[in-house]
């Protein structure tokens, strides 16, 4: 597997609360680390909107981990990769561990829904869900393609995003610990955290949660911490929005200016670019070895 | 050549100048559309950036090219694709033009660099050219391998960034005309259009100027207008700078808030990125589709 | 559409058999064209073949498209693409449909299997097929998505392969020809043409029947001919078996041999890869063009 | 560095000469291993011809990358990386070195030409070299650049190949040795081992000779062990004159018979396909994982 300057099983084991970032580029993915971040979440949902496409299965593999593997290559933080079903049945999990774990992903968060999907927040989506049994043996078919035992293999229940009740995410829940999952996501897309912390405090398994808490913002670091058995919060799509943000203010005024007169003012200099590039380390290494 | 909703020839034709934004992924090229520019600019710059590399000739052709083709696929504005020295020499050019033009570019841009090569912007750089002879060839080759006469050749000499001086500018400008080149791409790092104006009242060719006018923002649509020979003026890098900008404010507004509960307030919502993903056509498309 | 130098609708509507021949990569589809097939099969399966991957929907679109693209690049015959499922639901087939015309395929095969998928020839492998009103929408969703009509969609049903029985094979081929298929593909895996010609002596529907006769190879060009309905015959996986053959015999040779003193005997000599590769054409522009 | 079931250093260190044989995909690397060779040459001519394109560094790196990526995935050798140039200056080999070495390569043969390159057994064909010095940086950049002192920095010197005389080749040799290679790779296109056996004779470096014998087939394993100096032999395009070999003939028999009838007599069955696919495996799989 490969090194990072922090490491997510280290964090939870020690109480801490791992704060993950969204990220959707190499680009982004620096930004995330110099923020403070503890880890970046290579988002499927971010992805497929940097690709301009809907998050709805279109995004191949090779695509999303070529994304990931770059995002590897030029950061030091662990990454958590947002594998969706695993690309199919507990067949296709067996080769995605395997291509994720190789490409330098620290873990692959893989969910209940059926293959191809529909993402999880918007308003009258397909949301089905496999059962538990074939999701069951899609972890441990995860598990058992895994290399490193550290790497980390976090079963994600959309069990309440599909309206099928606590009594269900619990069930599932368990039989994912019980397969062998070293984390439970659980996702809702209700406003306010009730639904979740009644979720978490009827949770009697050993296992860490991971949360999303895009549609509840209330949920704060100090909120989840409190509550005991959060092990990271993942910040889902909030890099691409503001991205997003950032450029339409931008081309709106240089449209309205007839000019970049005033953008200047607006965003960070070429020069700042220039150093999220590291043009330095390759000025230095010019002098270095160029004859 | 890909059927697009404007045409950079046309527009230039009845003495416009084409206003042409830089973008780095299909996102940004779908706002660049958005915003009512007439022109993506297919940024080697941005790219590079995106992918959290110097702008050193360490992209390949064939991730810049994928990238162009997915900003094709994603939008109706002509691209004008930035494809530096051409990826080598002539024999490469005649590769790297059918690619472009078959991946749905509308114009390549051409520059007179050695390769691999240094970003144009960066002080203290190597700033190699190769001989008038050479690149004559390289736009001969170019000329003689796209389809459609349509698609446009655009020469760019980095002769003023160089430091070889205004003769040496015009005279390439003059031999790259000579040799087929639709439009010419005179680059400048002043810090005001002086150096720019001059180019462009002494240049007496026929084919259309293009500018990147970064360094010297005072050039303005209006007053390169007013010039009578810029056909195209490109906004080189200021979608990934304002991109950088939103996210370097959002991240650290997190990391300070101890979560995101007042970043909603910043940024656009979830749902303005399910619309820029057209999720509204996806769930029309199901309800037609699947059964 | 691009351009070919053969056309399959125009052959079938002459009342020819087309005679279209599997490829792996581009340097297969280059000799399929020398040797003077009607047409090229994309096949999923020789790809996976050459991935060194089980045709288990492991291979992505992406990298399927890429190679595809590639193909289409360097021969001039029309390329039939083997989509399998159209990755995923209806949805997807829409993407798929798209990017396989824009990347220069001339037909695409869409087959009614879930996915994902096992492949057809195996002994004991899983054949779930969708139902047919499933597969009619994944049919009039790549009828809606082609944006040439001359772009042939063919559909593929497993039917007999499924041990569904020939009515329901019938049945399935009368519900994707209304649903607008060009052409049926019926898969037989069958030791002998029976099975196939029963079908095709009950099949009264207009659209030309295609078949794959590699488990029943006494289905000669001549007594395909004479069934008077069958449009196009693929032969699905002889390119890769043979690249292993002369690649088994020629690496025994060596080893066994200590050295290639023997093996230039056995195989085609470097000036024939050159001439594949079109090496003269390459040092005829480096003298135009390099200076 | 990849865990492979073969080292070529200590091949080498124990007195014995490494087999290496050329692939171009994951299955002709397969086949490489399974007939008992003791490495991959993840070649650049191959790959290239493969694609159907010329070898004048018209492939990227990402794609050659991405296919050696394949091939280290789906095997157990050592893998020798061509990266002919580097894909340009001592800035570039920095990337492809660190690229390469996680993507699973044992080794990278650096080249002394000139970027674009012309291949080195082309009749005529421009064999440009850069100076010492900058080859000695660039080498000097592939040996900071690695993770793992395992991994090998082979150079080549294109001296003999064009014509700069022994003498040239000798100084080079010995200035790549200087700047950290760890072994030499000597190329030579003369039909008979007399130009590489003088050089061998007259070499007093530690560092091993790495050949590549297709000119002069003579050279067998015996002979090159008797030479005592030859630690790698690198056999370079057999793979591909086999596979083409073998499609050509059959191509060929399938037109003349107007059928299939007789391909099966003289190509492998399916069956080897389905088993070079792992196809056992996933069977197996299925009945563990799927529910």
């Amino acid at each position: 597997m490969r090194k990072t300057i922090k490491n997510l099983r280290k964090i939870v084991a020690e109480g801490g609360v791992a704060r993950v970032m969204a990220a959707h580029d190499p680009l982004s993915a620096i930004l995330v680390e110099e923020a403070g971040f503890d880890g970046i979440w290579a988002s499927g949902f971010e992805y497929s909107a940097a690709m301009g496409l809907a998050d709805v299965s279109l995004v191949s593999m090779t695509e999303h981990l070529t994304n990931m593997r770059n995002m590897a290559d030029r950061t030091s933080l662990p990454i958590i990769a947002d594998v969706d079903t695993g690309y199919g049945n507990a067949i296709n999990v067996l080769h995605t561990v395997t291509q994720y774990e190789a490409g330098g992903a620290a873990a692959v968060v893989i969910e209940d829904k059926m293959f191809p999907k529909v993402t999880s927040l918007i308003e009258g989506g397909r949301q089905d869900l496999v059962s538990i049994a074939e999701f069951q043996g899609k972890i441990e078919a995860a598990v058992s393609a895994r290399e490193d035992p550290e790497f980390l293999i976090i079963a994600r229940t959309e069990a309440l995003i599909a309206g099928l009740g606590e009594e269900e995410a619990l069930a599932r829940a368990r039989a994912y610990e019980a397969s062998g999952a070293d984390m439970i996501l659980i996702h809702s897309k209700q406003k306010t955290p009730d639904e979740i912390e009644s979720f978490i405090n009827k949770w009697e398994g050993n296992t860490p949660i991971v949360i999303v808490p895009t549609a509840y913002p209330q949920m704060t670091e100090a909120r989840a911490k409190s509550l005991n058995k959060i092990g990271v919060l993942i910040y889902g799509n909030h890099a691409v929005r503001a991205a997003v943000t950032g450029m339409k203010q931008v081309f709106s005024q240089i449209i309205n200016d007839g000019g970049i007169q005033n953008a200047d003012r607006e965003i960070v200099p070429v020069s700042e670019i220039f150093r999220l590039q590291q043009m330095e380390e390759v000025k230095a290494n010019e002098k270095r070895f160029l004859r």
